[in-house]
């Protein structure tokens, strides 16, 4: 950890505060994963010798991190990095994503990709109990928070039962809504797989991220009861950096 | 896609076959990450001139990687990566790790890495309900499916309520067992956190994976009805390449 922090290099020389130049370099190690949830930082009279600035300076660039979400500081124990995630219930509950956002005080925002006719891919068929040339919507979509990236999202349904979702916007419609307003089908049952993959190079860019960053990659088949077959099937690629998931369970395990 | 299979490299004048070379590389790629599921590999005539070897050849590894579950092959559509990877209920059900793995026709194993008294981290004192200079149990485990590493998991405890923990061989012995068995405390509410981060060192060395590679965060608070205070809180890091986990969502979103 103290090697980590000797990284960093302050410029006496340049117009930007040393505090900032400091906090800005903590900011990058925890961004980069260098640091991670839980790390303890070295004691501040370590850090003022290793980079050779004064208390005040460590100080106030250690408290705005505090202030800011990054950090936590317990008193007598030391200062902690922290976790500034979205906290989202969506393996527990069945919510748009607009609603969850709103529900934390976050601005949602969607940016459509692509919203186009298409045949194939075959898993995407066959998750949907379609034949394997069996014409798909397919949309792709980037969902903000605050104007920061959260998950990049390829959803796929049916072509012919759902047509008129092609006119419709999805920057500002969601899916279910429409789905529910143009045909009255409501979704009511979502299963969800998940597993983390290392983002590759079109993820990344999309997410504003480096490659290899670890992404929640989640699966979704949604049904209703209003039609006998899958309604929609979704691959959503979450920021590893920038989301979690929470989900109680009760019950009792068998011994 | 093309261009990745152009780096496999084929050698006639090693006494290895080339198939097995090609398949073993292929096998590479998808365990690296390079080629990923639902992946579609170049049709078999392009492979046999970009490798210049026949087409049996390329059959025959591709006929074994299908059988061993690495990719799937559709009719008239083409070779795909698939998901060899283990799928777990836990994020549903509470079932012991044993339980689970011996459902699914796996031999579970358990190395214990550590179990030791501890004071500290300040956050899994603060999960515990308990004061921050509060000893804990402190029980690292590395769990694995048929020999492979699956999961490393960190858990803390209580130190005094649970003392006779510290006696426990967890290579056999299962923790919400002896908790019930030494404690009557029976676990029966969970809940989970869900986050993907890349693999530092030493969690890569101890799940035999390279370092960055994409991993399941998962943190667990348990708790008993039979007492007032959570009885647990894990750390568990699954390797991304081997865990799926998968959940059932029933009920309306709210328009």
């Amino acid at each position: 950890m103290d090697s980590i922090f000797k990284s960093i290099k302050l410029d006496k020389n340049i117009p930007i505060p040393l505090y900032y130049q400091f906090k800005k370099q903590v900011l990058a190690l925890i961004e980069n994963g260098m640091i991670q949830e839980g790390d303890m930082l070295p004691p501040e009279n370590e850090l003022c010798e290793t980079l050779n600035v004064s208390r005040p300076t460590i100080r106030q660039a250690l408290s705005e991190l505090v202030t800011e979400g990054y950090l936590n500081r317990y008193k007598g124990k030391g200062t902690f990095v922290s976790n500034p995630k979205v906290e989202e219930r969506f393996l527990s509950k069945l919510e748009t994503f607009n609603q969850e956002m709103i529900s934390k005080g976050l601005t949602p925002k969607t940016k459509v990709i692509k919203l186009e006719k298409l045949t194939g891919p075959h898993e995407a068929n066959e998750k949907l109990g379609l034949p394997l040339d069996a014409p798909l919507i397919y949309l792709s979509r980037v969902r903000l928070a605050d104007q920061s990236p959260l998950v990049y999202v390829e959803t796929f349904l049916p072509y012919e039962p759902y047509l008129k979702l092609m006119e419709v916007d999805f920057t500002v419609n969601s899916l279910y809504q429409s789905l529910e307003e143009l045909y009255h089908v409501r979704v009511n049952r979502v299963r969800r797989e998940i597993e983390a993959i290392n983002a590759r190079r079109k993820e990344a860019e999309l997410l504003q991220i480096t490659k290899n960053k670890a992404l929640i990659l989640v699966r979704t088949i949604a049904s209703s009861d209003d039609v006998p077959t899958p309604v929609e099937f979704s691959i959503a690629r979450y920021r590893g950096d920038r989301n979690k998931f929470s989900v109680d369970i009760l019950g009792y395990y068998c011994s």
